[in-house]
């Protein structure tokens, strides 16, 4: 792309820099930002420096944080005996959202992938099982992606953890709710069948 | 979402303020910028503060530009009594990218739509009819978008540039060179056979 202006380049790289961001639309944005005003302009800008410099990481579980521990872990009424591991915080989040989990989390803060080169010792995994040794945890939830990675990060987990006495679970897998039968995958409709559950009237 | 900081919270809403960027997507992207260093986010901010505090319009084509005048309206070898009419200065990025022209530019700002509430006064275009007084100016060329307001702009300027001395021209439309006939529009075709040219043997 023919740029005219160095400032305007520089600013469309940086967007371009983001992951899925391509050059047209970084364009496309940058262009947009250099219609409002400078107040706005400055405001948008501060946003990244500041985050950057206050937010932390929560000691405990590792979700982002405004102070050394979240929100969760700061919540009286959160079962602290009850520990959901999730890759990431966006995990979190989602979980969240469905008001349906009242535990705490530990963020891994990734997945065993030999292809891209993480292992167990890039991963939260000992504060993991030093919690599970405390005697404090009754269960143990592990909710990672139903991919292989995910898959070798929950085995590698079980190994680590099956000393400690804790109950080890997975969430469930099957067909989605409001999905229909003949759209699901062979795994996910077999696996289905398989752990099939008692029909108890109401939802299934 | 229930996101655990308020400071990514502002960064997300900075971000998903800008045309196309949904929550999601700005989330993924601020917790990818959270994990680059310090530097690094900092070059980020501060290239779209740079670019607001020093990027220029050109005096003379309301191009963007680092001085006064841009790289085009500067350049001694550009024809300067071509001018080349465009909504704004991608389009000039997408003509200087054919490097097939070489006059000069007029970036009208925007096409008259009554729809969004613009009309010719909110428009550059007296200095155009300025520019096509002066009698230096022998050709003007209407590249606009082939839409209703494109049109209505053309006709628009077409009218106000009558009692000049200057040749009005506008792209040619038709069917894309490498596309097949059966996948373009009637209007498009139709415009194609009306307009139809001399062979001369090689491209057409």
């Amino acid at each position: 792309m023919n740029i005219p202006s160095k400032y305007i380049e520089e600013a469309v790289e940086q967007l371009a820099s983001l992951p899925g961001v391509g050059k047209k639309t970084a364009l496309r944005l940058v262009l947009h930002l250099l219609k409002r005003d400078d107040k706005e302009v400055e405001r948008f800008s501060n946003a990244f420096i500041s985050m950057k410099k206050q937010v932390k990481t929560c000691q405990s579980c590792g979700n982002i944080a405004d102070n050394d521990l979240c929100g969760i872990c700061l919540n009286p009424i959160r079962d602290r005996s009850l520990i959901c591991v999730v890759e990431d915080i966006r995990d979190i989040m989602a979980i969240e959202a469905t008001s349906s989990y009242k535990g705490v989390y530990h963020v891994l803060g990734g997945i065993i992938s030999p292809m891209e080169g993480i292992g167990p010792a890039d991963l939260n995994i000992q504060s993991l099982v030093d919690k599970a040794l405390t005697g404090e945890v009754h269960e143990i939830i592990l909710a990672l992606n139903a991919t292989m990675e995910g898959d070798t990060t929950n085995f590698y987990l079980y190994k680590k953890l099956k000393n400690a006495d804790v109950v080890i679970s997975t969430l469930s897998r099957g067909v989605a709710v409001g999905s229909e039968l003949h759209y699901a995958d062979e795994l996910t409709l077999s696996r289905s069948i398989m752990n099939r559950m008692p029909y108890e009237g109401v939802g299934g």
